[in-house]
């Protein structure tokens, strides 16, 4: 049976919406965050040396990385729902597992490292300075390659609202789904006025959240910030 | 035939070392950094929306994101090469085109980003405070994962030695190799003492360097500073 090892309010919720969808056995562990530091817990190293969620395990396969383990479950339990595409956009399918942890997140924990410079505690002679650094790097890196990025997406979700696509490859749900859930949902959650400036995106979120398989997933995988 | 829009001194020189191995046809459009701000020109928008490189062409299929250009390039042109792995590893070397991408470089290009407003011009009386910010983000988030990122890779070439095992996933290369070189290559080049420090990423690197098809790859990409 597959193991998937969840952290509390963290990309692994999207495993338990695929998981869900699959509609085959499985059982969640569940790890808490640090409430101090909002990290994982150590015991998570006991299934992989970096100690990360999420990460499966299936018999004695451990696999790690969202994209992989999305790939995994699909092509190992979806033979039948063509979740990893088809012959036409196979490609496309798997462009959205590297692009969304290897462009997109990167650049949004980069923003979360900041949001939390500025906010830590320090003497108010020393806010001014410090806040003037972190939005100079702000600025000129990460504020405009995330603004970049979203716009890309959103144009992407209009397209596909002209051809008819409710889901990013096509008309029925495939792995670009369940990896670019995470992202958008944050987004959603956390940058205000989405609905009014990336209206194809929060409509996107909305959609996915009314589905039933992603409300089961979410009262299984417990509190979770974005949905 | 098969275009490599290609930026130098990138993550892209992997790919042409790929291209070389695989032994068949390619043409490299070569794209400079812009001086002042070291990014990608703009002309590269051209080729996709969000302007990077590495990115490859094949007829009229666009292919972004280095874990997918080797995937689909060893898939398409490689399929007697086994650079996919074979039925006992292929999960394993799809890991490392995952792992690199989305857990290493973004620790990579927060430590550089960090690196960047400690060197950038400022005021004598702002540099000591502006040093501590990123020094406290530094030692309480990106330096200690970077570490544990760089343990985990010495102690898995360290397990491969002992089974004799040349490459990442094996005695022959794989598509973890072409991917996992980057980040390698570069640490090697940056942090002083890897030779002392990490034997193992070290003579990796080395033994990869003084290949004949990466070797063509360094005449083809031009100036490159981590080889």
């Amino acid at each position: 049976m597959i193991t998937l090892h969840h952290l509390n309010n963290s990309r692994s919720q999207r495993i338990i919406w695929l998981l869900e969808t699959l509609n085959i056995e499985y059982q969640i562990k569940h790890y808490q965050r640090d409430k101090q530091t909002n990290l994982a817990p150590a015991e998570l190293k006991k299934i992989h040396p970096l100690g990360k969620s999420p990460v499966i395990t299936d018999g004695d396969k451990v696999i790690a990385e969202s994209g992989l383990i999305i790939e995994y479950l699909c092509e190992t339990y979806g033979s039948d729902k063509e979740l990893m595409g088809n012959k036409e956009n196979r490609w496309d399918v798997k462009y959205w597992l590297h692009y969304s942890e290897g462009s997109l997140m990167p650049l949004m924990v980069m923003k979360l490292v900041f949001d939390k410079i500025k906010a830590a505690p320090k003497p108010f002679f020393i806010r001014p300075i410090a806040n003037a650094i972190v939005d100079k790097a702000m600025t000129s890196y990460a504020g405009p390659n995330i603004a970049k990025n979203i716009a890309y997406i959103e144009q992407h979700l209009a397209n596909n609202k002209i051809l008819g696509n409710e889901y990013i490859c096509g008309t029925q749900a495939t792995a670009a789904d369940f990896q670019m859930i995470f992202p958008l949902e944050a987004l959603v959650a956390k940058q205000k006025g989405m609905a009014e400036t990336q209206p194809n995106i929060y409509a996107y979120v909305k959609r996915i959240h009314s589905q039933p398989e992603y409300q089961k997933a979410l009262t299984a995988g417990g509190q979770y910030d974005y949905a």
